[in-house]
């Protein structure tokens, strides 16, 4: 599953500009990297007239506009998305997501902390803060970089959120002995297991699935 | 699997303002319907200097603007994609998928004809055409509608396309007898013989499933 990180921070503490700065350091170490952005004002559609503002006009739930390099889909949602709602049905074939702002919600955060614009971090450790970017020492139990530190936020970065690129990682115990698996029976256990707990309210996203099944021998 | 219409025709034949015109009537009917276009300029992303243009030029694979009411994401990609390709990788929540254009996708097409701009259709039934839209009687063996006629078009799209609204039934025999399934049940089977399904090559995306088992009785 693709990590997904938020960038949080007052209004004006410098969020995007950390973002610009990060996605550079990051991609040079060979990440893929999807930004979120939350925008309360909504946005147009391609430019008024054109054919694909013309088919959302009509009533189109969903307009893709298809480009050598790029492709952009603009759809219809009932209610603003959760960043497990966007991660699960929009973004694909990167390596983490990085939000700015969603504070309120549940991922982990990195605080950006200025002290000449503010005297308090937003964020504690109790709102999944992992991180703080800042001109000032915090001793809140978590990393503090400063704010042009690239280079610690991007090694933290790997080693807490893409250590493991080989996630996916299946493993199977009978009788506490470690049963190999072919790369076809990991596969197929896998997508048998998590194709089954999708049925299950609460299960719809495996994030890490532990079966445990003692039962007694006859 | 969400079906996929082209809608064909030389440039100015009035692709657009069909589909403009078709949308409203398939939605009146109760079907979402999601647009393709091709853009081979390519595209901005949102507006110079903005957020999500900022994180795009950093280097961000994949930018998403999320609001209350649509959700916008832009993506590198490292080829054109096909339609079959876009509707895999992006398209969801919709019941058909109309595309301005490609007429070189394999997908099932409608032409537009206007016997004023042109002498002969772009398309044979050997390029999948299964209608026409025109000001012109065809004899293709394809129905042809007139230029005007949503109603006619729309009720053949909902007939050789959206017919089975009820798509995702599952039923199941043994020994002859049908067995009556709980929606738990109904889910839990789908979604395990789906999950086993997609380890197979060849079954990533599985539209109709069929299986049977015979076996000696003992």
């Amino acid at each position: 599953m693709i990590p997904i990180i938020s960038i949080v921070g007052k209004s004006d503490s410098g969020k995007t500009t950390l973002i610009e700065k990060l996605i550079p350091e990051l991609t040079r170490r060979g990440h893929r990297v999807a930004t979120v952005k939350h925008d309360i004002h909504g946005f147009e559609v391609d430019r008024e007239g054109k054919d694909s503002w013309r088919h959302k006009q009509a009533g189109a739930h969903t307009v893709v506009i298809s480009s050598p390099h790029k492709v952009a889909l603009i759809r219809d949602v009932e209610k603003d998305l959760t960043l497990d709602e966007i991660r699960d049905k929009l973004v694909q074939d990167v390596d983490l997501i990085l939000s700015e702002g969603y504070k309120k919600d549940v991922q982990p955060k990195i605080e950006i902390f200025r002290k000449e614009k503010q005297k308090e971090l937003l964020c504690t450790k109790e709102d999944h803060l992992v991180a703080i970017a800042s001109n000032q020492k915090f001793d809140m139990g978590v990393p503090c970089f400063g704010l042009e530190d690239m280079k610690g936020l991007a090694d933290f970065i790997e080693k807490e959120f893409l250590r493991s690129k080989r996630s996916g990682e299946v493993s199977l115990n009978v009788n506490g002995k470690p049963i190999p698996l072919s790369p076809f029976v990991r596969d197929f256990l896998t997508k048998t297991i998590k194709g089954m707990l999708s049925a299950l309210r609460g299960c719809e996203t495996s994030k890490r699935i532990e079966i445990h099944i003692e039962g007694e021998e006859r």
